[in-house]
């Protein structure tokens, strides 16, 4: 069993917890109550409602199954602020989550005061279960605080007046990187998966497994914009033979001509972000693409996608928590690639499709309970990203972390690096 | 030419403009930035966005066509406050309208200020073309001052907490009302239609023509809840024979089984308003019935919808500002009908559907300009209603006085009264 | 009480049965077994699906009810075949009518031979009720032989192939109508309305009730394909100001630019009818028309279209069953307009939208039992047309006919004549 | 490179011709012209489509490219029968297929007989490179005439009559099998994929790659009706953690409580087949589940399904052509598990959902050209399907044949094998 996270260490649990905690309190201080309200599209949800959501899992997982007399903060809440654990009872439809406009962002954060002040009243006399739940609680929390970024992203970008939630920062070094290097890649048997001896690992990143590689290599760095450009001017968007046939009639259907965000203009290309609408960076990783996108650039540019088991053994020996990640609040920004021609960026500034599907690794196990609704249950029809993004919080990520979206989303921080059989 | 209200007597001008202005501002008191943001349905509009369009009316068709060196507060609301005059160039789509969360709710307070502070000062000067579109402009508020409430009602029922905007009003007396009585109607050759002598019409409220009534009766008030219960509970939802084919399918497909905001719980029916949740008042008039539900009423009890002409007809010697009407802010309450068995609650109460598809009178004509767009392009596939509800500014009714909605609509206080041949 | 079918002389009612029945079956003859099965649309209906419900309506209302021991030709049928008689219980459903490959079109054939049989043996000995109910089923099978053919013409058109049912008439001649004269109507009370002294008529067209016009006049003749293309070219499907503003939503929802069935290439326009695809010729009268976009012309035209009354009224002295109307099997032709200025083309040549709602004339009752269904629960949302086209079958038509579609369809014969205040 | 079609030992190819092509005529002699042409649901094609498509393959890809002075039947066949190869140019849209009553069914029979008799003639003469595609043509042909059978069950299951195609099989037995065996599978290292060696296999079965079997058993045999039935009244259908989450979805949009063309009535389950309405045979495996269906029974079950590995190697000393498959005209019909223990029925029956995506075995390259687009456009969305079913053509199935269908999609012979972790 893969479920690692039950036998995490924890001594800095608190800490943990505060700075987590504090993270979502910081990113979401500029925001109005209606920001924090409004909910742009199904796929999304309001800021407010992931700032109860998080605290709702803490509630209900850690104070009301583990703390002897803990009286919830509003028990209607437990129905508004479920996501989707099924286990846990009737939850507010999904897309209707827009409709809260009470309780106010005032009283949200009322909310996770209360929670917080429990949290760290019984932190010390938590059982060791309870605690490995805080320890998943903290994880799930981190992965909220980029969507969070990206919904308001999102939210923003229909907003005609274009506010930037951010101010806008530094420009960014526009030296554009050399060509691509291929960097080869391990063949024949290796192992993938969480060994169960990280502090912490999602259960559908276990178990440790063998696979095989064939003969391939990886590109050195992620796509940048102003390769994918090239793309676009080729007529990338408008030849049928290099997209899979329902990216096809996505590119059709929704009339897409390029990324999420950009437009054309006079000056040029730009792209909406949370600094505003700002010119697209050449040098910088091409974001917001879809699975669609991402394969059909890698077939116009006679590659593939790298697969989840060639991207992972790749990243095996390289410090997760490098790269180009989120510290602190302000507005996520992309990264050239540096000089050289090592593999770089494989963690941080965008989210790197695979073809993988996203399936269960042999021998996965949900978790027990409620929060065994986590991960298996979402094992069909999306495929496999890693390695983070510029808006994925430092400390998050692992080599063996799988995100997973459907093949046409790209709201999220999403490039792609090439990779070809050898 | 029907432009009554380019006449109207215009004295109390200034005193107008602020109270039906300061109106709004009492009425949108309580929202907070979320609640005024917020879009619950395509049909429906942010309460943010009624208080800013109301400003842009005036800002566009009397600062800036009529008083030289106005400068707009910014220029970039035209295109986010302009509801659907093409002639005033492009505008945010409607069903956007919700992502607007900036501007602020502050913003727009700040926005309408900005306005009326211009306004007043220029209102002496105004030529009498300007002092006729700001009457206009007035009644046209009070048109969004009746949707603005419906809107936040319609918002706070998809609330799973059912907030209540308003504190909830002393019960309504619920002594039944006695059998329906009817009155019988004029026959022969009448006279509708506005006759350009009233201080303010509306366009389409005009010409006045002669029009012929047939032997008929009008029931002396609106069907009660409690008439509704027994129609529900005789099964008049489920049987096709009472319905418009069209109202039959939306009835299937919508699976409407009582008015909008209704529930049957242990204790009986409770309905849903501005004062929360509620038991239904068995002695007040029905409201919140789509046509198709008011027409299959008529149906099973053997009667039919007044015409346009017969309900305007027998309203002509009625005071159009009697009547239970909107004059303050305060959650509207529908009363019960007196004793008595006179024709009584034509204005006030529940807008009441007529059997009249809304069209042009004979001789109409569109407004000149940009207002010309207000009625008459949206002459297809709605009936007429007529009389006005307890969310009425009072002083805006009168009795040639058009309302229309598409047949399946109900979030407004829309309810019927019988009519009958003779 | 306006049902006067009830009372129809029917002493020629033999051979007026076999005549109607077999205009369907000529009409018919040169169809495939799948042209016959094949639904193009969900307001369409299979050929094979009209000629078994024709025949249904005289097996169930004549034969099962009024002549003891019939034995139905197939008990299921009554499912398959009933429309939207809920009176009559359940049925198949509308848009599933296509999927009935079986029974084939030789099984329907053989109905049909089935039901005259036994109708043409139990004709003398009908009771008159029984008459009664013949009389509507045949005025009931004309109606479908319209609908019959423009359904196939739809079908057709969704063909590639574009293939032609009936052979190319001779050329139609092309001598361009002078321009349009004005014909002033009647003003004041005017009567109008079925007084149910005619042979037949379906009940919405009664009773015969005074109603009062304006002053008017109506053109002589319709729109020909010639001014049409002059609106186009003129921008007219581009301009806002001209349209209704659901028809504006129409326009730009379904990306509409010229009437149904044309096509422009580089030989001008073409459209498309049962002889093929032929060039569009600018003498005839337009076809093919929403009303969305017959307000449209008129709106640009600056004159509007004629009301029920104001058409009907004209009509009152007219013979009904003169005119360019439907004899026999072949492709229906539309004629343009003679030389002269009088008021022409109002029976047959194409259906005219006018601006009148379809709602229940005054004093209005649906006939009784199930066939009381027949047109008033159609009374929501839909528009009055007059005068019949080149489709309908001679003797079907009578100046108080009321055809009704809603404002967005425009698969029938449909034109316009305009009107104007005087 | 994978393409071993290209290499194909091809000495009966005449013979093999004249098979295929027999078949789907014999398959389609009891047609009426209006059972081939109507379209069932977009995901499906007309009978006479799947005739006229199978026959453009080998006039375009053949005749046309290798066969001096070939004449094509009609020219405009090509835009009407091309399905999805965009290199080929324009072509119908797909849910307008059923729209194409003309050509009829006899001229597409004429159109398949030319076809035959060019490509019999210039069989002797084809260059290597045509031989390879007309066996490709072949095997394409073998798919169409599942999808033909399947499809016309589609199409009759939504007739109420529910016709039979075929006539009723003799029945089948039910001596119902006993429990399920597991069957160890190999573990470690092993082969997949074709290795181009075969007489045919499609570009996407190979290339021939090693990969890693964990510990595993499959079931030596398929689910039955009977356990099927057991699942459903054991509220399975109801029982949301069983469910993947898009599943869940899926069940709860689509009321789904039951595989498709099942009943229930008062005898007990039937479903609807080529034979018509029979009572469900519990001892046949269940057939017309989805992947999401089959993941929830497993997960009931406490199981898995296989991946495709695991079946595949499972599989590889197995005789493809083994088992229960199409041999004739007729209604496909499903077989209990023989008595025994060993694993049985890989081949024939039902097709067997596995749990892996249909993604590229790695190396994959797709053909060049036209033919090239078969497969790898598909690659996204998809799960791999093994075995074949009662309705495959005898002939067609290998170890390494992959099917594949969206999660949803039910109407083939679908149905399941458990595997579990050892």
């Amino acid at each position: 069993m893969a479920k690692s996270w039950m036998d995490a260490r924890q001594d800095d649990l608190e800490d943990r917890y505060r700075a987590v905690r504090g993270l979502s309190d910081a990113l979401t201080a500029p925001l109005s109550d209606a920001d924090a309200t409004v909910q742009s599209m199904p796929d999304a949800s309001p800021a407010k409602w992931h700032l109860a959501h998080t605290s709702w899992f803490f509630e209900t997982f850690a104070l009301r199954d583990h703390v002897a007399g803990y009286k919830p903060f509003d028990p209607r809440f437990a129905f508004l602020f479920n996501s989707y654990y099924e286990a846990e009872g009737a939850r507010h439809a999904r897309p209707l989550r827009g409709m809260l406009t009470r309780p106010t962002l005032a009283e949200v954060r009322a909310y996770r005061a209360h929670v917080d002040d429990a949290m760290l009243r019984a932190m010390g006399m938590l059982p060791q279960a309870a605690r490995a739940l805080v320890t998943l609680g903290l994880h799930h929390e981190q992965q909220h605080q980029e969507l969070l970024l990206t919904d308001l992203l999102h939210l923003f970008s229909l907003n005609p007046l274009e506010p930037a939630l951010f101010g806008a920062p530094a420009a960014a070094p526009v030296d554009l990187p050399g060509p691509l290097h291929w960097i080869e890649g391990r063949e024949g048997l290796v192992e993938i998966g969480d060994d169960g001896r990280t502090a912490f690992a999602f259960d559908c990143e276990g178990p440790r497994h063998r696979t095989v590689l064939h003969p391939h290599a990886l590109a050195h760095r992620p796509i940048t914009n102003g390769e994918w450009i090239e793309f676009v001017e080729d007529g990338g968007y408008r030849t049928a033979s290099h997209w899979l046939s329902d990216g096809w009639s996505w590119v059709q259907g929704e009339n897409i001509e390029a990324p999420l965000y950009w437009k054309k203009g006079e000056q040029g290309w730009t792209r909406f972000g949370l600094d505003g609408r700002q010119p697209v960076n050449p040098a910088a990783p091409v974001a917001h693409i879809s699975l669609y996108e991402a394969d059909a650039y890698a077939s116009w540019a006679g590659a593939r996608l790298p697969t989840e088991a060639e991207w992972e053994s790749a990243a095996l020996n390289i410090p997760p928590s490098g790269g180009n990640q989120l510290d602190g609040p302000g507005c996520p920004r992309l990264h050239p690639a540096g000089a050289g021609s090592a593999l770089g960026q494989m963690f941080g500034d965008v989210w790197e499709w695979t073809g993988s599907a996203y399936r269960p690794h042999p021998g996965f196990r949900a978790a027990q309970g409620a929060v065994g609704e986590y991960n298996g249950k979402f094992m069909s029809g999306q495929f496999v990203l890693k390695g983070g993004s510029a808006a994925t919080p430092r400390g998050h990520m692992r080599a063996s972390y799988r995100n997973f979206f459907y093949p046409h989303q790209r709201w999220q921080f999403t490039g792609l690096r090439l990779a070809k059989d050898l």
